[in-house]
């Protein structure tokens, strides 16, 4: 089950960095939604490589065909399949991992789990796998801005190099704007220099995705396990490469007393519940009560540098290790995508879980 | 769905705050398990209001009964049905906060979802539902046990106190020698005082649990959405009060370079695969590899404080409320349990799992 | 997950026949609905032992308790948590079957997948779970009443005794009238002297419950794998001694062209759209089409005979067994009421999962 | 999630009859099973139309593609992906059922749920959508083989024409020896012939399929709501066009005492358990008993007929519809891969399933 994710509006991807398609298949989505191959491949031209020079120089066109699911533009309410080939899918060398461990890659728990592994580009643990999501996200995406629900990613962090700026002060409309993702220019342009000396170095660098979802309407999520957040936690964990996740106020509001933290409601003039402060991350017991939901995401830096390393073999040997070929040496811009497509995937089934609440 | 968790071994609880009892249908678990009530009553007796005089003085027995799923003291594989009844469940006049909303609690959103609340002292959306928890999670830790795996949680932080030694330092035997919960003593007596005073100024403070899992085999865990982490960090998002989750190097791994972060592997002199560092925390790819699994989880302060507060009622009027009764103003000494618990019941769900990989 | 059944109407059962109780946790009814104890009272005494002289003399009043799910009388969305407790759990002695494995019965199974098992009066394997059934099916059918859903099923066959008159030509509000549960008095008479004779030898007899499900929307059910005849098909062979399941035209249906079975659509006065036959059981296609649903349930003899028998103990060695204590000789009339509430559950289910359907 | 079957060996379908592909995603498969794409083709070529004149002659390849989750021919245990493109996908004109409701087909149905409906050859609700399914049973049942279980389905019944044979006179390798699947030769050139004459009436035929699973070791199934017959009922009701369902004594059961129905145990020469009778159709408390389990599977003759029709269209109004194209007189002989595929899915899950019932 670990392939599928969601629980009414649910996507089940398959498919190896080096097999001959990734794709997903989408169970639940409601008839009646208006998509086209055309909106899909937007979202997944802004995960693909070869985008700038601060990514994998790899090219590939990750164009996606629509299996299943949609009748003359819109759905049916059968299961979406999208696939996206695999382009030059023999084109390397792997004889070198075949029986090396990478550092920090999944080869050895991979060997350990199943007793084999597909060594070709990390096969399944690859984070080619959210090629898959990122098409899946778009036809949520779609689903929630029928809802005037929007989500906006950004890279708020690389390396040392922190926007510190309250979201509220971002024009999120410049987030492409830069190859780095970070809607504040001149920050951005510090990002993209750590990237560029950490790609000199032969060396990678990590960073935080930030993001806020914006027209969530209040008693959205579930209580006690399902909570919104939780699940927005998870799905973002379920990312290659993530570390943590905290919403609202997070790691830095525990230093906070509950008189400074506790979010006081009013009513506004159009009579809208409101908070006047909104360190709950627009989610109250786990349901979202109306305000702005944030939230960040630590991306560790990728393991695959193009430096010699120690590691050992399936023999346990040790062995000396040289990443080879077009690597990210930051995986933060492409990540933006992928956050949010995830953050779409759980509002999507959240909303459709919302219909049951009431008789 | 949102009261079961876990895929194999999963739970279900029930219960308000104020209701008859809470409880947990344990399905899943194996037969042949040697579990009694005593061992489940030592889980609940570290999680119980009125331990300390840093914990609500609320008296609560919380005496667990086993309604089935035993026969001679052994689990049958049938489902484990415990349940704690609740006491004084008319005690007190909760018709203060019938209509308004209490700040930062779960009073506005749960109307906004469901059209009705039980207002009586949080009913579903009270972290009395973690009894329920902490009973399943007695059952999950035999298990892991016969396993030899151990959990370890500790309060780490209080408000800006914090404990900065590695955990390798620490002697987890000390964690219960005081009513914080800190295994460094000199550290807790200072998170202890921080309490004090929220306390005495009516006021309530955050911190941080950290948790060490050790004797893990290599390769548990699943790939893709599943990843061991992200249920760890779903099952930890999902207790009351919550706002992040890291694991391993968390949010401060994003400063480093794939050189510096890269956990190296090497074999011992037991012949067993080691890694020299353990950014990684325990888990690659989603799946054990074998080394200490550690984590972060940060607490907001206690909503409910005993200061008057301005917030509206359900007919969206300005109200001044303030906190009554018997509150903690610091959740995260009774927190501790609720982690070891959430973290005994996502290892055990994963160790079932782990029984499908290979043919 | 064998403990929990539905998708969005979920119930999960616990308990065993001779534990303390067995009861039920239904996740998932939306909020609002009116519900209480009484009312699920009175499905529990159509499902209770020693209601007539042709069923199980035991005397048990098998009282429900609601321990959550509940506030002023509606349901909150929160789990509902329901209890009976077992009377005389200690009454009896099961000695004699502590190693045997009675013919047809569970026990040599159990003992295969588990490695062992609570001999007392069958342990999980026993009918009685279905008190949890039937309990739960209350609420389903109280769901369902409010959308003028009704479910009536009853006794068409016993032995060789069979109702062969189309069920439009019954009058269901007379099933409950005589003591077989049998609409029609002259078959009922028959019904219950093929039943006393079985009990007089020591024997026991099967039969078939059938069942009418009426004011059913079209548009309910799923299509593929969870159509609505197969999940009603699951439920109802999930039941204790069901053999078979068909509805609809059923098996007798295979010998018909399909110009005889095809159903022909009309519109009728008032612009409903009807069919002229009804050989699809009103379900096409895994969708409910607002035809009347209709189906058969088989049961074969109750397993437990007052008569020795030969078998084998847990060494392999053959014995001699006797049924011991108050059986039913026929499990027919007490098995209307858990057909009922298994139809409700599945309606209740499909019922949420087709809010789903449309944008 | 009306589109995946299965617990731990899990299935997600996708397609419809006129869209670019139909495929399913195998989640859940251990790593390390020897599988091929012409193994998977052997089950295919048994589904495939046009392989008689007693079938529709339409003459589709079927071929299989596999799209990930196997590595130098062997699992791997991340999803296995098969796709087979349609042919011919807009070789039809279908404007005749656009705005018509043919009688006994799913399209008013998908209509009332969906509010649209791909309308070119039943689109998701044609049995097409089993082409998936034979797919991947055929995984399923080379797993099943690993473990010395096999699985034999085949035509009983074809209109009035019954095999009325105990199954175990019957020689399985001849199913494929005649055109309608029957082993029993005399038998099968009668019911050949009831083929011929309900297509040469333009009309069609039902029939039933049996099957008997062989080699199953005691202990698979799971007690109360997913006993092993009820999961076997399900998966075979959920294929199109079935109406019923029995196993081991079924319907003919009812009339015996319990006396004459149930199973003595024994031990056999070799010291296995064995009973000397079979009512239980292998299966006690929904989990297998080592015995041979057998079932029947109903089947209504299929819908589309060459003659006129009575029906109504989009409007209401009343319309004449007559089939057009190349059809299936009678399902039956290209339902036996189908019932198999199905066998073998429910039982490899059972098999996984059981890996986690003791300690």
């Amino acid at each position: 089950m670990s392939n599928t994710y969601g629980t009414l509006f649910r996507i089940t991807t398959f498919g190896e960095s080096h097999g001959p398609a990734v794709g997903v298949v989408i169970d639940g989505c409601p008839a009646g939604l208006e998509i086209s191959a055309e909106e899909i491949q937007v979202a997944l031209d802004r995960r693909r490589p070869g985008q700038s020079d601060i990514t994998t120089p790899r090219k590939e066109e990750d164009k996606v065909t629509i299996l299943s699911g949609l009748f003359e533009g819109k759905t049916t309410g059968t299961p979406i399949a999208l696939v996206v080939n695999n382009k030059d899918q023999h084109s390397h060398d792997y004889s070198h991992i075949e029986h090396a461990f990478r550092p920090s890659h999944a080869d050895y728990t991979y060997t350990a789990k199943y007793g084999t592994r597909d060594y070709r580009g990390g096969g399944r643990s690859s984070a080619r796998e959210t090629v898959a999501r990122v098409a899946a996200g778009a036809v949520a995406a779609k689903l929630l801005k029928q809802h005037g629900i929007t989500i906006n990613g950004y890279v708020s962090q690389v390396g040392s190099v922190k926007l510190r700026k309250h979201y509220s002060k971002l024009d999120f409309s410049k987030t492409d704007s830069n190859k780095v993702r970070c809607p504040d220019g001149a920050i951005a342009a510090r990002m993209i220099g750590v990237i560029e000396e950490a790609r000199n170095s032969l060396d990678t660098i990590g960073g935080v995705v930030s993001c806020v979802i914006q027209g969530v309407p209040a008693g959205l999520g579930e209580p006690v396990f399902d909570k919104l957040h939780a699940e927005l936690g998870k799905a973002m964990l379920s990312i290659n490469a993530v570390k943590g996740f905290e919403y609202g106020s997070g790691f830095e509001g525990v230093k906070l007393h509950g008189s400074e933290h506790n979010d006081q409601f009013y009513t506004d003039e159009q009579g809208n519940v409101k908070t006047r402060t909104n360190h709950s991350g627009g989610i109250q017991g786990g349901i979202s009560n109306g305000q702005d939901i944030y939230f960040n995401v630590a991306f560790k830096p990728v393991a695959t540098i193009l430096q010699p390393q120690q590691t050992i073999n399936d023999a346990g040997q040790e062995v000396t290790l040289q990443g080879k070929g077009r690597h990210d040496p930051c995986v933060l811009p492409r990540a933006v995508p992928i956050v949010d497509a995830m953050a779409a995937l759980v509002l999507a089934d959240f909303m459709l879980r919302s219909r049951m609440s009431k008789l």
